[in-house]
């Protein structure tokens, strides 16, 4: 008797007529076993073969476009045009392309990193970790960080592990469709059967129990700080590598030369902290507005707020979750200047401003520097720059953080940089975060809590890959038994 | 009131005069907070500068090599010559001037990894941590993986980390004469004071606790899986990255075409299994001899054994923790051929060797499979290469395993291979894995219990720094404020 579970249309609020299966243990194990075999054959497998996979995947994810997007539209709410048959969509298929160009490229410059000492005949490279990469994706991107689809499973394919993905139970119709084009992109480039497996659904304990199995090479997970700390639990225990992307902040501090133009940086800001009804794992939740001209500033995004419609969450625990984070940050000590309520119809939220001054965030720093996912943001008013940098300090690791600047900012910048650079993975000037570019220069990760491990990065081609490789070396090993680029 | 202890001459097994401290945890508290000073100092210090320091550190290495290397002698047993005032000397200063060149190195292809995205104006590279690396070194290498002075303290110096060196309780005087030349060269290249700071030891306990301080930016451990575990899971605790170096059986399977030759390759396998009294990480433990060919090469094995001197171990916990280690082996199902016993004087055990058949090997893996710390190795008889690869899979992460082929073991080695690629970090034929080249190609490293993390490497310059490195994104930043190899 398998259990099934039903998604809800978000913006009306109604459960939806399919019902999709939770795997059973059974199930899961037999997928890891089927995960080995493919995991041996890979090892095998010429890279050029993974590239026609990722490329084949993509070419199909393009031609099922629109029953893609809307689908994901109406399990998720976000908009249809440009956000998810456009932008998301482009950037999934790109990020597939893209693992595709890196998985066949055997280069020095490649992320496998070939290195051959002929003075000791010891070569060293990448490769694939043996096992399966087990990937749990987010409810706020269900395609382009989808565990069937996205960054996470572009980079192990292309590192050469086979991949089981779990969908998210927010989004299962979508997940069905984006893992079948998976499957018949698989079988059309007659990779193993079991490179690609997909469930809609598992327990919590029964995913731990996955991760923890020997034949799970590494976990991949983007999602919320608690799910994320049970699962980094479970993989400590077994010693499995794990990707982990968690939850941000990503404080922005806004220097008096930046306050300078507050209708400007509002506009800025409220529109970063409503876009996608500000459930981006990149929104700026905190402003430090620094020095006199904070009051206008807050003035200015008050107008925003109010006159900004209800954002559309995912789901109804999302709605509580959002309503129970911001009374927690009111009853910490900040004011709730505007939104702060659900409304209708469906999942919907009022955008909310809250503002605090810099003594009583730094006295309850713990409750106050929630991260609230949806369209609420937190102002940190900040007398001088000293208190500007004293908030700073008490900030976990973050996969942002932004300083806006304007004239004579100088020492501000440098002031509060010397502190965010080793909090954040990226760091940013008069540049709002929410925008995550698929460039080889993007850093999204960051320090713990954001991520598991500050040296890697979940977006941004080839370096994403790294997370999924194993670092080999060949001593004295005869020529014909070596991948071809360390001959 | 602090506490003290003395160490031992492991060759005589009495206790020598000195008397060390233990570091209070007020002490420790302190050095944490010099430093996260340190830190911020060397943020904005010239790289340089810190190969300045490497050099000069190694310079007053070279100054005072006759006096640390007999002092090490003294303290850990292992010969003066050539092995600590050539090899390993010449590998630790060499190490450190390696260091020294890749911390100055802001090349394309440095560790620093510099991407500019001129289009999106993203740049991206690798920094310090923002806190202090804390180093905790092995019994085995008195200079060559020490703390304050190895490869762990070179790598995190050289991505422009602070270290708190945690010294070895077998080898203090080594230690000290290590650090001391340390803080003259810190000083003589003024450096902030706390860029280096060295403690004898600590409890565990407040070892653990000095890892969950938020100013400790990651851990290094080098030693045995119980003590790896511990620091491991205090490290898990706390998000705290962790390099852990713990454990590793170093498998060998030699193929009926290798057994051809049964004197040879006992003489390679039994001079790697007693180098240093067989206290390498990489000594390989256990020896899978596939086919007929086994009873020769067991019989060769068996007489350089018994020929063999003791071998001087470092404490006698380690005499104690070997002859349960044999115990618990021979318990499970081996046979003791020869050895198995302590030896006088000081703290001197037998060369051991313990033979098995396939069978119970697979029955008992847990139990059989156990690291044999010391002149001591196992033989495991395989009928065939189906038994041969059958054990290969019931291993888990190792730092190497090795192929020892001759004429017509080519499948041999590709069914080995296959399985043991995967599981070790450093993949040989015909080449005993003991030596540990500093080279660029070298990863000593391997799945998960041999390390921490299959991705990285302990030895091996600059591949090693980044371990201790964040990765970090320049978004939008004007130019003036990014680091030089960045414009």
């Amino acid at each position: 008797m398998t259990d099934t579970f039903r998604a809800y249309n978000p913006a009306t609020g109604e459960a939806l007529e399919t019902a999709h299966p939770v795997a059973t243990r059974a199930e899961l194990d037999a997928m890891a076993a089927a995960s080995a075999e493919a995991a041996a054959a890979l090892a095998i497998t010429d890279p050029v073969r993974i590239a026609a996979f990722l490329r084949a995947y993509a070419d199909r994810l393009d031609a099922n476009r629109a029953s893609i997007a809307a689908t994901a539209h109406e399990e998720t709410g976000l908009p249809l045009e440009p956000r998810l048959a456009q932008v998301e969509f482009d950037r999934t298929t790109g990020q597939l392309r893209q693992a595709a160009n890196a998985a066949e490229d055997i280069s020095e410059t490649s992320w496998r990193r070939p290195i051959i000492d002929e003075a000791t005949d010891i070569r060293s490279d990448r490769g694939p970790l043996g096992g399966a990469v087990f990937t749990i994706g987010p409810n706020n991107f269900p395609l382009a960080f989808h565990g069937v689809s996205g960054g996470d499973f572009a980079a192990a394919i292309a590192a050469g592990n086979p991949v089981i993905a779990k969908g998210h139970p927010l989004h299962p119709a979508t997940g069905r469709l984006l893992a079948d084009a998976a499957a018949a992109a698989v079988a059309e480039t007659g990779l193993h059967p079991a490179t690609v497996q997909y469930v809609a659904h598992c327990t919590p304990e029964d995913g731990c129990r996955l991760i923890a199995d020997p034949r799970i090479a590494a976990v991949a997970f983007t999602g919320s700080r608690a799910a994320g700390l049970r699962i980094k639990a479970a993989a400590d225990a077994s010693g499995t590598p794990a990707s982990l992307e968690m939850s941000s902040l990503n404080p922005v501090f806004a220097l008096p030369g930046a306050l300078a133009n507050p209708a400007s940086l509002a506009e800025a800001w409220v529109g970063s902290v409503t876009l996608g009804a500000g459930q981006f794992c990149t929104k700026p939740g905190v402003c430090v507005a620094v020095g006199s001209g904070a009051d206008a500033f807050i003035d200015a995004a008050r107008g925003l707020l109010e006159a900004a419609a209800p954002g559309v969450l995912f789901s109804r625990g999302g709605v509580e979750s959002l309503a129970h984070g911001i009374a927690t940050v009111e009853t910490a000590g900040a004011t709730r200047l505007c939104g702060g309520r659900p409304a209708d119809p469906g999942f919907r939220f009022e955008p909310t401003l809250l503002v605090v001054d810099a003594a009583t965030f730094l006295t309850r720093v713990d409750a106050i520097a929630t991260e609230l996912f949806g369209p609420a943001g937190l102002v940190v008013t900040a007398a001088d720059l000293d208190e500007a940098v004293a908030i700073a300090r008490r900030l976990d690791g973050q996969l942002t953080a932004t300083i806006c600047t304007g004239a004579g900012d100088d020492d501000g910048w440098n002031a509060l940089a010397a502190v965010l650079r080793p909090r954040c993975g990226r760091l940013l000037e008069n540049k709002m975060p929410t925008g995550v570019a698929v460039v080889p220069s993007m850093v999204h990760g960051g320090p713990y809590p954001a991520t598991g491990h500050p040296g890697f990065t979940a977006v941004g081609l080839p370096a994403s890959i790294q997370r999924f490789t194993q670092a080999r070396c060949w001593d004295g090993v005869a020529p014909s038994r070596l991948p071809s680029w360390l001959v």
